[in-house]
């Protein structure tokens, strides 16, 4: 099957297609044009609907606007990582609320009690995560939605962004992302994707 | 900020925004229409490109085509979820590959030895399932980028799938997804979302 063939199989438009997958690429250098806090409630006012398990809906964002939170975190970020962080128009924490049962009740209102499943702080820690590490990859998905670049993270010591942002210990970061429009310099060229026949099996 | 203010801040079209979040929801029921392989092919080479770390991509999938696949995920599915197991038209587990270090050095070929940063296999398990998770998410983006919706199914025995259709330890359930196109009664309203203001702070 050839690609075009492939995306005439799809409902979404060829040029969506494009934007969120296809042309859409990690970015690693920025253009010099701010990122607004109204751009931002435009991506989570689009991806808050995809879905969580039971909705729960655990993660959480801190936009880092002071040169203070920059400072803050580019002291625990992974020396190869520090240039791209530091000059990224917007940095995001996203963060998993391992206190998330306690909004469990007004996000999954028909069953109040569903909070008691995740008393256990193991079980609701590992709940939050995956979770989270689902709405991280919606959130890749909306920052494209909004004609901009997603650049996640992992590389930092995730104890001292814990400590510094998140001192009650109440959540812990999933990834980091930088967030801005692409510069024109910024692309390598993409990496080889594992095939069809590589990943899917029938049974 | 309205709805459509918010929608007009993106440069995805607003027909796409419906498909893939506004509109879609997860299906519980399904119109008795085939899910066809060169469907899942087309929605694996759509997500395919959407970025994991590393570029590790450790999802695998197995489609259950088979009466006695399809009984054997029965035996494990919890009894709540097992009419929608029945009854849809395709079921697909979505599994992480814990030997995901072995096609590494082919999708992260400009470091050759990067499989080593995950010997340890905890270490590895940890960055299966998060990057799994991640594909998790893209793959429910592209289920609905085919005009069909997702089921998304957590409440199963995991030991028990993992026994039968992962005998050697060498994958692990994440989520077992049902797939079709939505049946008319399928819906529920859609539970509450956590607001801008619940989710975003500012540092």
């Amino acid at each position: 099957m050839t690609p075009e063939e492939s995306s005439r199989l799809l409902a979404l438009a060829p040029a969506a297609q494009d934007l969120l997958f296809r042309e859409a690429r990690t970015a690693t250098a920025f253009a010099p044009e701010a990122v607004r806090d109204d751009q931002v409630r435009a991506i989570y006012d689009l991806v808050k609907f995809a879905p969580t398990s039971m909705n729960q809906q655990p993660m959480r964002i801190v936009l880092l606007r002071s040169q203070q939170a920059r400072r803050d975190v580019l002291a625990h970020v992974a020396r190869g990582n520090r240039a791209k962080v530091a000059s990224a128009p917007l940095v995001a924490l996203l963060a998993a609320d391992l206190r998330f049962h306690e909004t469990l009740p007004r996000v999954f209102p028909h069953r109040p009690q569903a909070g008691d499943l995740f008393a256990d702080p193991g079980v609701r820690r590992e709940s939050a995560l995956f979770n989270t590490a689902l709405q991280v990859a919606y959130f890749i998905v909306g920052v494209r939605a909004a004609g901009l670049a997603a650049g996640p993270i992992i590389g930092y010591d995730a104890d001292g962004i814990n400590k510094t942002f998140f001192g009650d210990g109440s959540k812990e970061i999933v990834t980091l992302v930088n967030i801005g429009r692409p510069g024109k310099e910024a692309e390598h060229p993409r990496l080889p994707r594992l095939a069809y026949h590589d990943v899917v099996t029938i049974a």
